[in-house]
């Protein structure tokens, strides 16, 4: 598998705002239209900043009418990829990993978990919401098996997380959402991105005795 | 409960940064000395603007020597308020919120379980590591009870956030960690930060197909 990519000269902030974008369109009427300035008010980013950001990617506003609503949610999720299903698999089902599974408000109808990995003895062979919990060792295997993987979540305790990442990698894993509180080392066409509970806690803690 | 609040002239990034610092020094031997270029090649971040950020707050460098991990881990811990225990409660405790519970990893010795909430009548006094899980309806009497409560998690489902955010600011709440993947409309004396994993997977799902 070797997924093509290009270089892009997009930031990763312009990526982490159109998710903010589609987050506040998503509760707005899709019949309406909608301004860059009235995206402002709503979202706190600039319009300025707004419009540039939509600016790379095409063309989307009416002069004089703004956004159709419903144009401009359907093309941030072509940008990004999320009008199709994507695949994704879990290692480690402790309690977080179980969360993913079972609260489909995190994953909604653009993923579809087709794999569910861990070492648990006790674990592997049952299921969770009719998948499978097989052996982390089957990785590899299943991979072969399988037409496409997308991304990898990594919910397994620190002390593991780099050794299964270098054998997810080694099985073909492009791209890994990371919860294991590290710094994974890896190879730089590998995607990564880290949702580290305990730096947020520490971020949070610092500004509810500071003002922004 | 009134915390007092300065206005900070520190822009989120840099505790955003700072914790991340924390994250690389905590694997290195706090006997040894690191510079800001030692520390840029680890971290990522350039050797000036780690020096930029900690200036805000000290003089943590010896010329010539560079830092004392030790000294500046416990320095970063002060300023960040996580080198004394902080009281959480854990609002909504279906798959989630136990994980947070039960995976230390999450909330290390820094922050301390003192209040779990759900509206679940199954829930509602059992236990979770030993905290009883009491009726969301018991908060305002409960924050009564309590000495300090730094920091809610909530994790609801997103129709139930909004409406349990005002109710946790009427109690006395000044920070929250959000899960619910909704913008909270909120007074700007709160502090909030919200985990959206949803959005995390979606950025993950543009980058898996094109390089930063």
């Amino acid at each position: 598998m070797n997924i093509e990519k290009k270089r892009s000269p997009i930031s990763p902030k312009v990526i982490e705002r159109l998710t903010q974008y589609l987050r506040h369109l998503e509760n707005l009427s899709p019949e309406d239209f909608i301004s860059s300035k009235e995206l402002e008010i709503r979202t706190g980013f600039t319009a300025t900043q707004i419009r540039k950001d939509l600016s790379y990617f095409g063309e989307f506003g009416t002069k004089g009418k703004g956004y159709s609503i419903r144009n401009l949610y359907n093309n941030i999720e072509k940008i990004l990829g999320i009008q199709k299903t994507n695949n994704i698999i879990i290692i480690g089902i402790r309690r977080l990993g179980g969360a993913l599974v079972e609260e489909s408000e995190f994953t909604k109808e653009s993923f579809n978990i087709i794999g569910i990995f861990d070492n648990s003895k006790s674990k592997i062979g049952t299921e969770i919401k009719g998948i499978r919990i097989r052996d982390i060792k089957e990785i590899p295997f299943f991979f072969q098996s399988k037409d496409r993987i997308d991304i990898a979540i990594l919910t397994v305790p620190k002390k593991a997380a780099q050794q299964i990442t270098t054998l997810l990698i080694k099985a073909g894993v492009k791209s890994i959402l990371n919860f294991a509180p590290i710094n994974l080392d890896i190879p730089n066409n590998i995607a990564v991105q880290n949702i580290d509970l305990y730096a947020k806690l520490q971020e949070l803690n610092y500004w509810k005795e500071h003002r922004i």
